[in-house]
């Protein structure tokens, strides 16, 4: 038998998307992640090598990638041998669905290496979730749908699983800054509050209402006024060493909006057309100079295709 | 100068919506209060006559009609004197937005005989919001909105006001059952808890998405599968006798989804085309039945104009 391999392309995602908690996540263009995964004699799922990460795990049992491949091998109770190479452009913690890009990535290949047993490539998600599990902890498809899917995405529900594609305006652009700080999700999560006033709640809802509305309906100016998170944000904020300097910079330049991709480190603005993401890029790097971390920036339209294989 | 007279029509409405406590709402095409108003010598705005219901006040400080349309009158600073007929065709305290019709009928009947100083329909929503105050003691537009505007609305906001209209699927049907029993809306949010959750808020919010997409797509399996209330609903279900049965049997008989139309004590059901919704309307009447309790049913499309003229 000849020996197949596969190239595959996964974005990096932002999850949360202010009012969004838990529920709404999009695709960028880039960064994201390539894994080549190669059909080999031996069963099993193995991690050939990263490149561009020494810190991730090479243990099969450990990686997002292999995880998730592995269970959809077993779900098609195959003995199918794959060695994975990650290439890894995401920094793992940064807060734009590092781990969800491997973790789909790899699902994505292994489904094309087993001669696409899944149909469906919406039903491809719940493996890549199980991936995913293993670096956050948590069962959510936030961001693993619209890695693989693009666009915009609500979960509508987890278990049992209920994704819906939103598509994205075509003119929506984003921009995102991550400082090099570490933030842990699970602290994070312990930072939110247990309970929310009932009056919180209409607020919240009324403006994801509004987004949802405004990402259909291409009305910018509603995504804009719609882009408010009164609950999650207020509470994370101050994990972010200049977050609301960033965030009102962005908005001075001429953002919709802006808030934090994830539980962070990253944040992220949205834009109306590339010139618009432009100078909120610059605007949002010359402030953050002022704070003395190193950072990256990323500068995109919304990744409308998902997950892609690469051909050569 | 000729007296001028107009006569006008505004639907009845369904707010809250499951999800959408406070925040959605829609019109249905019947019933409706219709208004005539006359153009009279006597400066200020006042109730000649109240046909179809002898509880509500004459008195035009107290009556939502007058209040609304002296607001316009006042904002433009007119010494106009109007004579107000109300066909009263909507329950008052039925929770299919009584109040809001006649106040929004009132107002845009008003604009018309001062010649359309208010140039968008869409501004007038603030004065029939005054209006409506005076008998539901909030200044909410989650019904007056839709009775104005027809569809589905999203208030994203009360305060600025920010309403975004959804229009409809053109498929939906809307049975509402109306059992003869009292709810003081104020009584109602009592029962209401003041905290909620945030696992709670998280599953309401991918909920409500769902329903706000499902209703821009068009898709009827997801604004059924999004039409669940787990905050609001529980906390009230027990006001409205016979609510868990109607309910049941509503979704036995294949409606989308059901609820508590605004505060109760109506109960409304989704459904797809006309005949489903004829099917769900004879079964929710069987189940009804058993409860000897009056009650009064309607059957109809979503309304998609909102308030008008009736040319005679």
């Amino acid at each position: 038998m000849m020996s197949k391999s596969i190239r595959v392309y996964s974005p990096a995602t932002v999850s949360n998307v202010t009012c969004g908690f838990d529920v709404l996540g999009f695709a960028i263009e880039k960064p994201g992640d390539t894994i080549l995964a190669e059909q080999s004699a031996r069963p099993g799922v193995r991690i050939k090598e990263i490149v561009g990460s020494d810190s991730i795990p090479l243990n099969p049992l450990e990686n997002v990638a292999s995880v998730a491949a592995q269970a959809l091998v077993n779900h098609v109770d195959s003995k199918i041998g794959i060695d994975l190479t990650i290439y890894k452009n995401i920094k793992a913690g940064s807060g734009i669905g590092s781990s969800a890009s491997s973790a789909v990535a790899a699902t994505f290949a292994t489904n094309q290496l087993l001669g696409a047993p899944i149909k469906n490539t919406f039903d491809l998600i719940p493996f890549a979730m199980q991936g995913e599990q293993i670096a956050s902890g948590a069962f959510h498809a936030d961001n693993v749908a619209p890695a693989l899917l693009g666009g915009f995405i609500i979960v509508r529900s987890n278990d049992p699983l209920d994704v819906v594609q939103l598509g994205a305006p075509p003119e929506l652009y984003t921009v995102v800054i991550h400082p090099d700080v570490q933030i842990k999700t699970s602290e994070s999560r312990k930072l939110l509050p247990a309970q929310v006033p009932l009056k919180s709640l209409v607020t919240q809802t009324g403006n994801l209402a509004g987004l949802v509305a405004g990402l259909l309906q291409h009305d910018y100016d509603l995504i804009g006024r719609s882009m408010i998170d009164i609950i999650v944000e207020p509470a994370r904020a101050a994990t972010i060493p200049g977050f609301k300097e960033l965030k009102q910079t962005a908005l001075d330049a001429g953002a919709l909006g802006a808030g934090i991709s994830g539980s962070g480190p990253s944040v992220f603005a949205l834009c109306k057309g590339e010139a618009s993401a432009q100078k909120v890029l610059e605007e949002m790097k010359r402030s953050y100079q002022n704070f003395n971390i190193p950072f990256d920036t990323y500068i995109s339209p919304i990744n409308k295709k998902g997950t892609i294989e690469i051909i050569d």
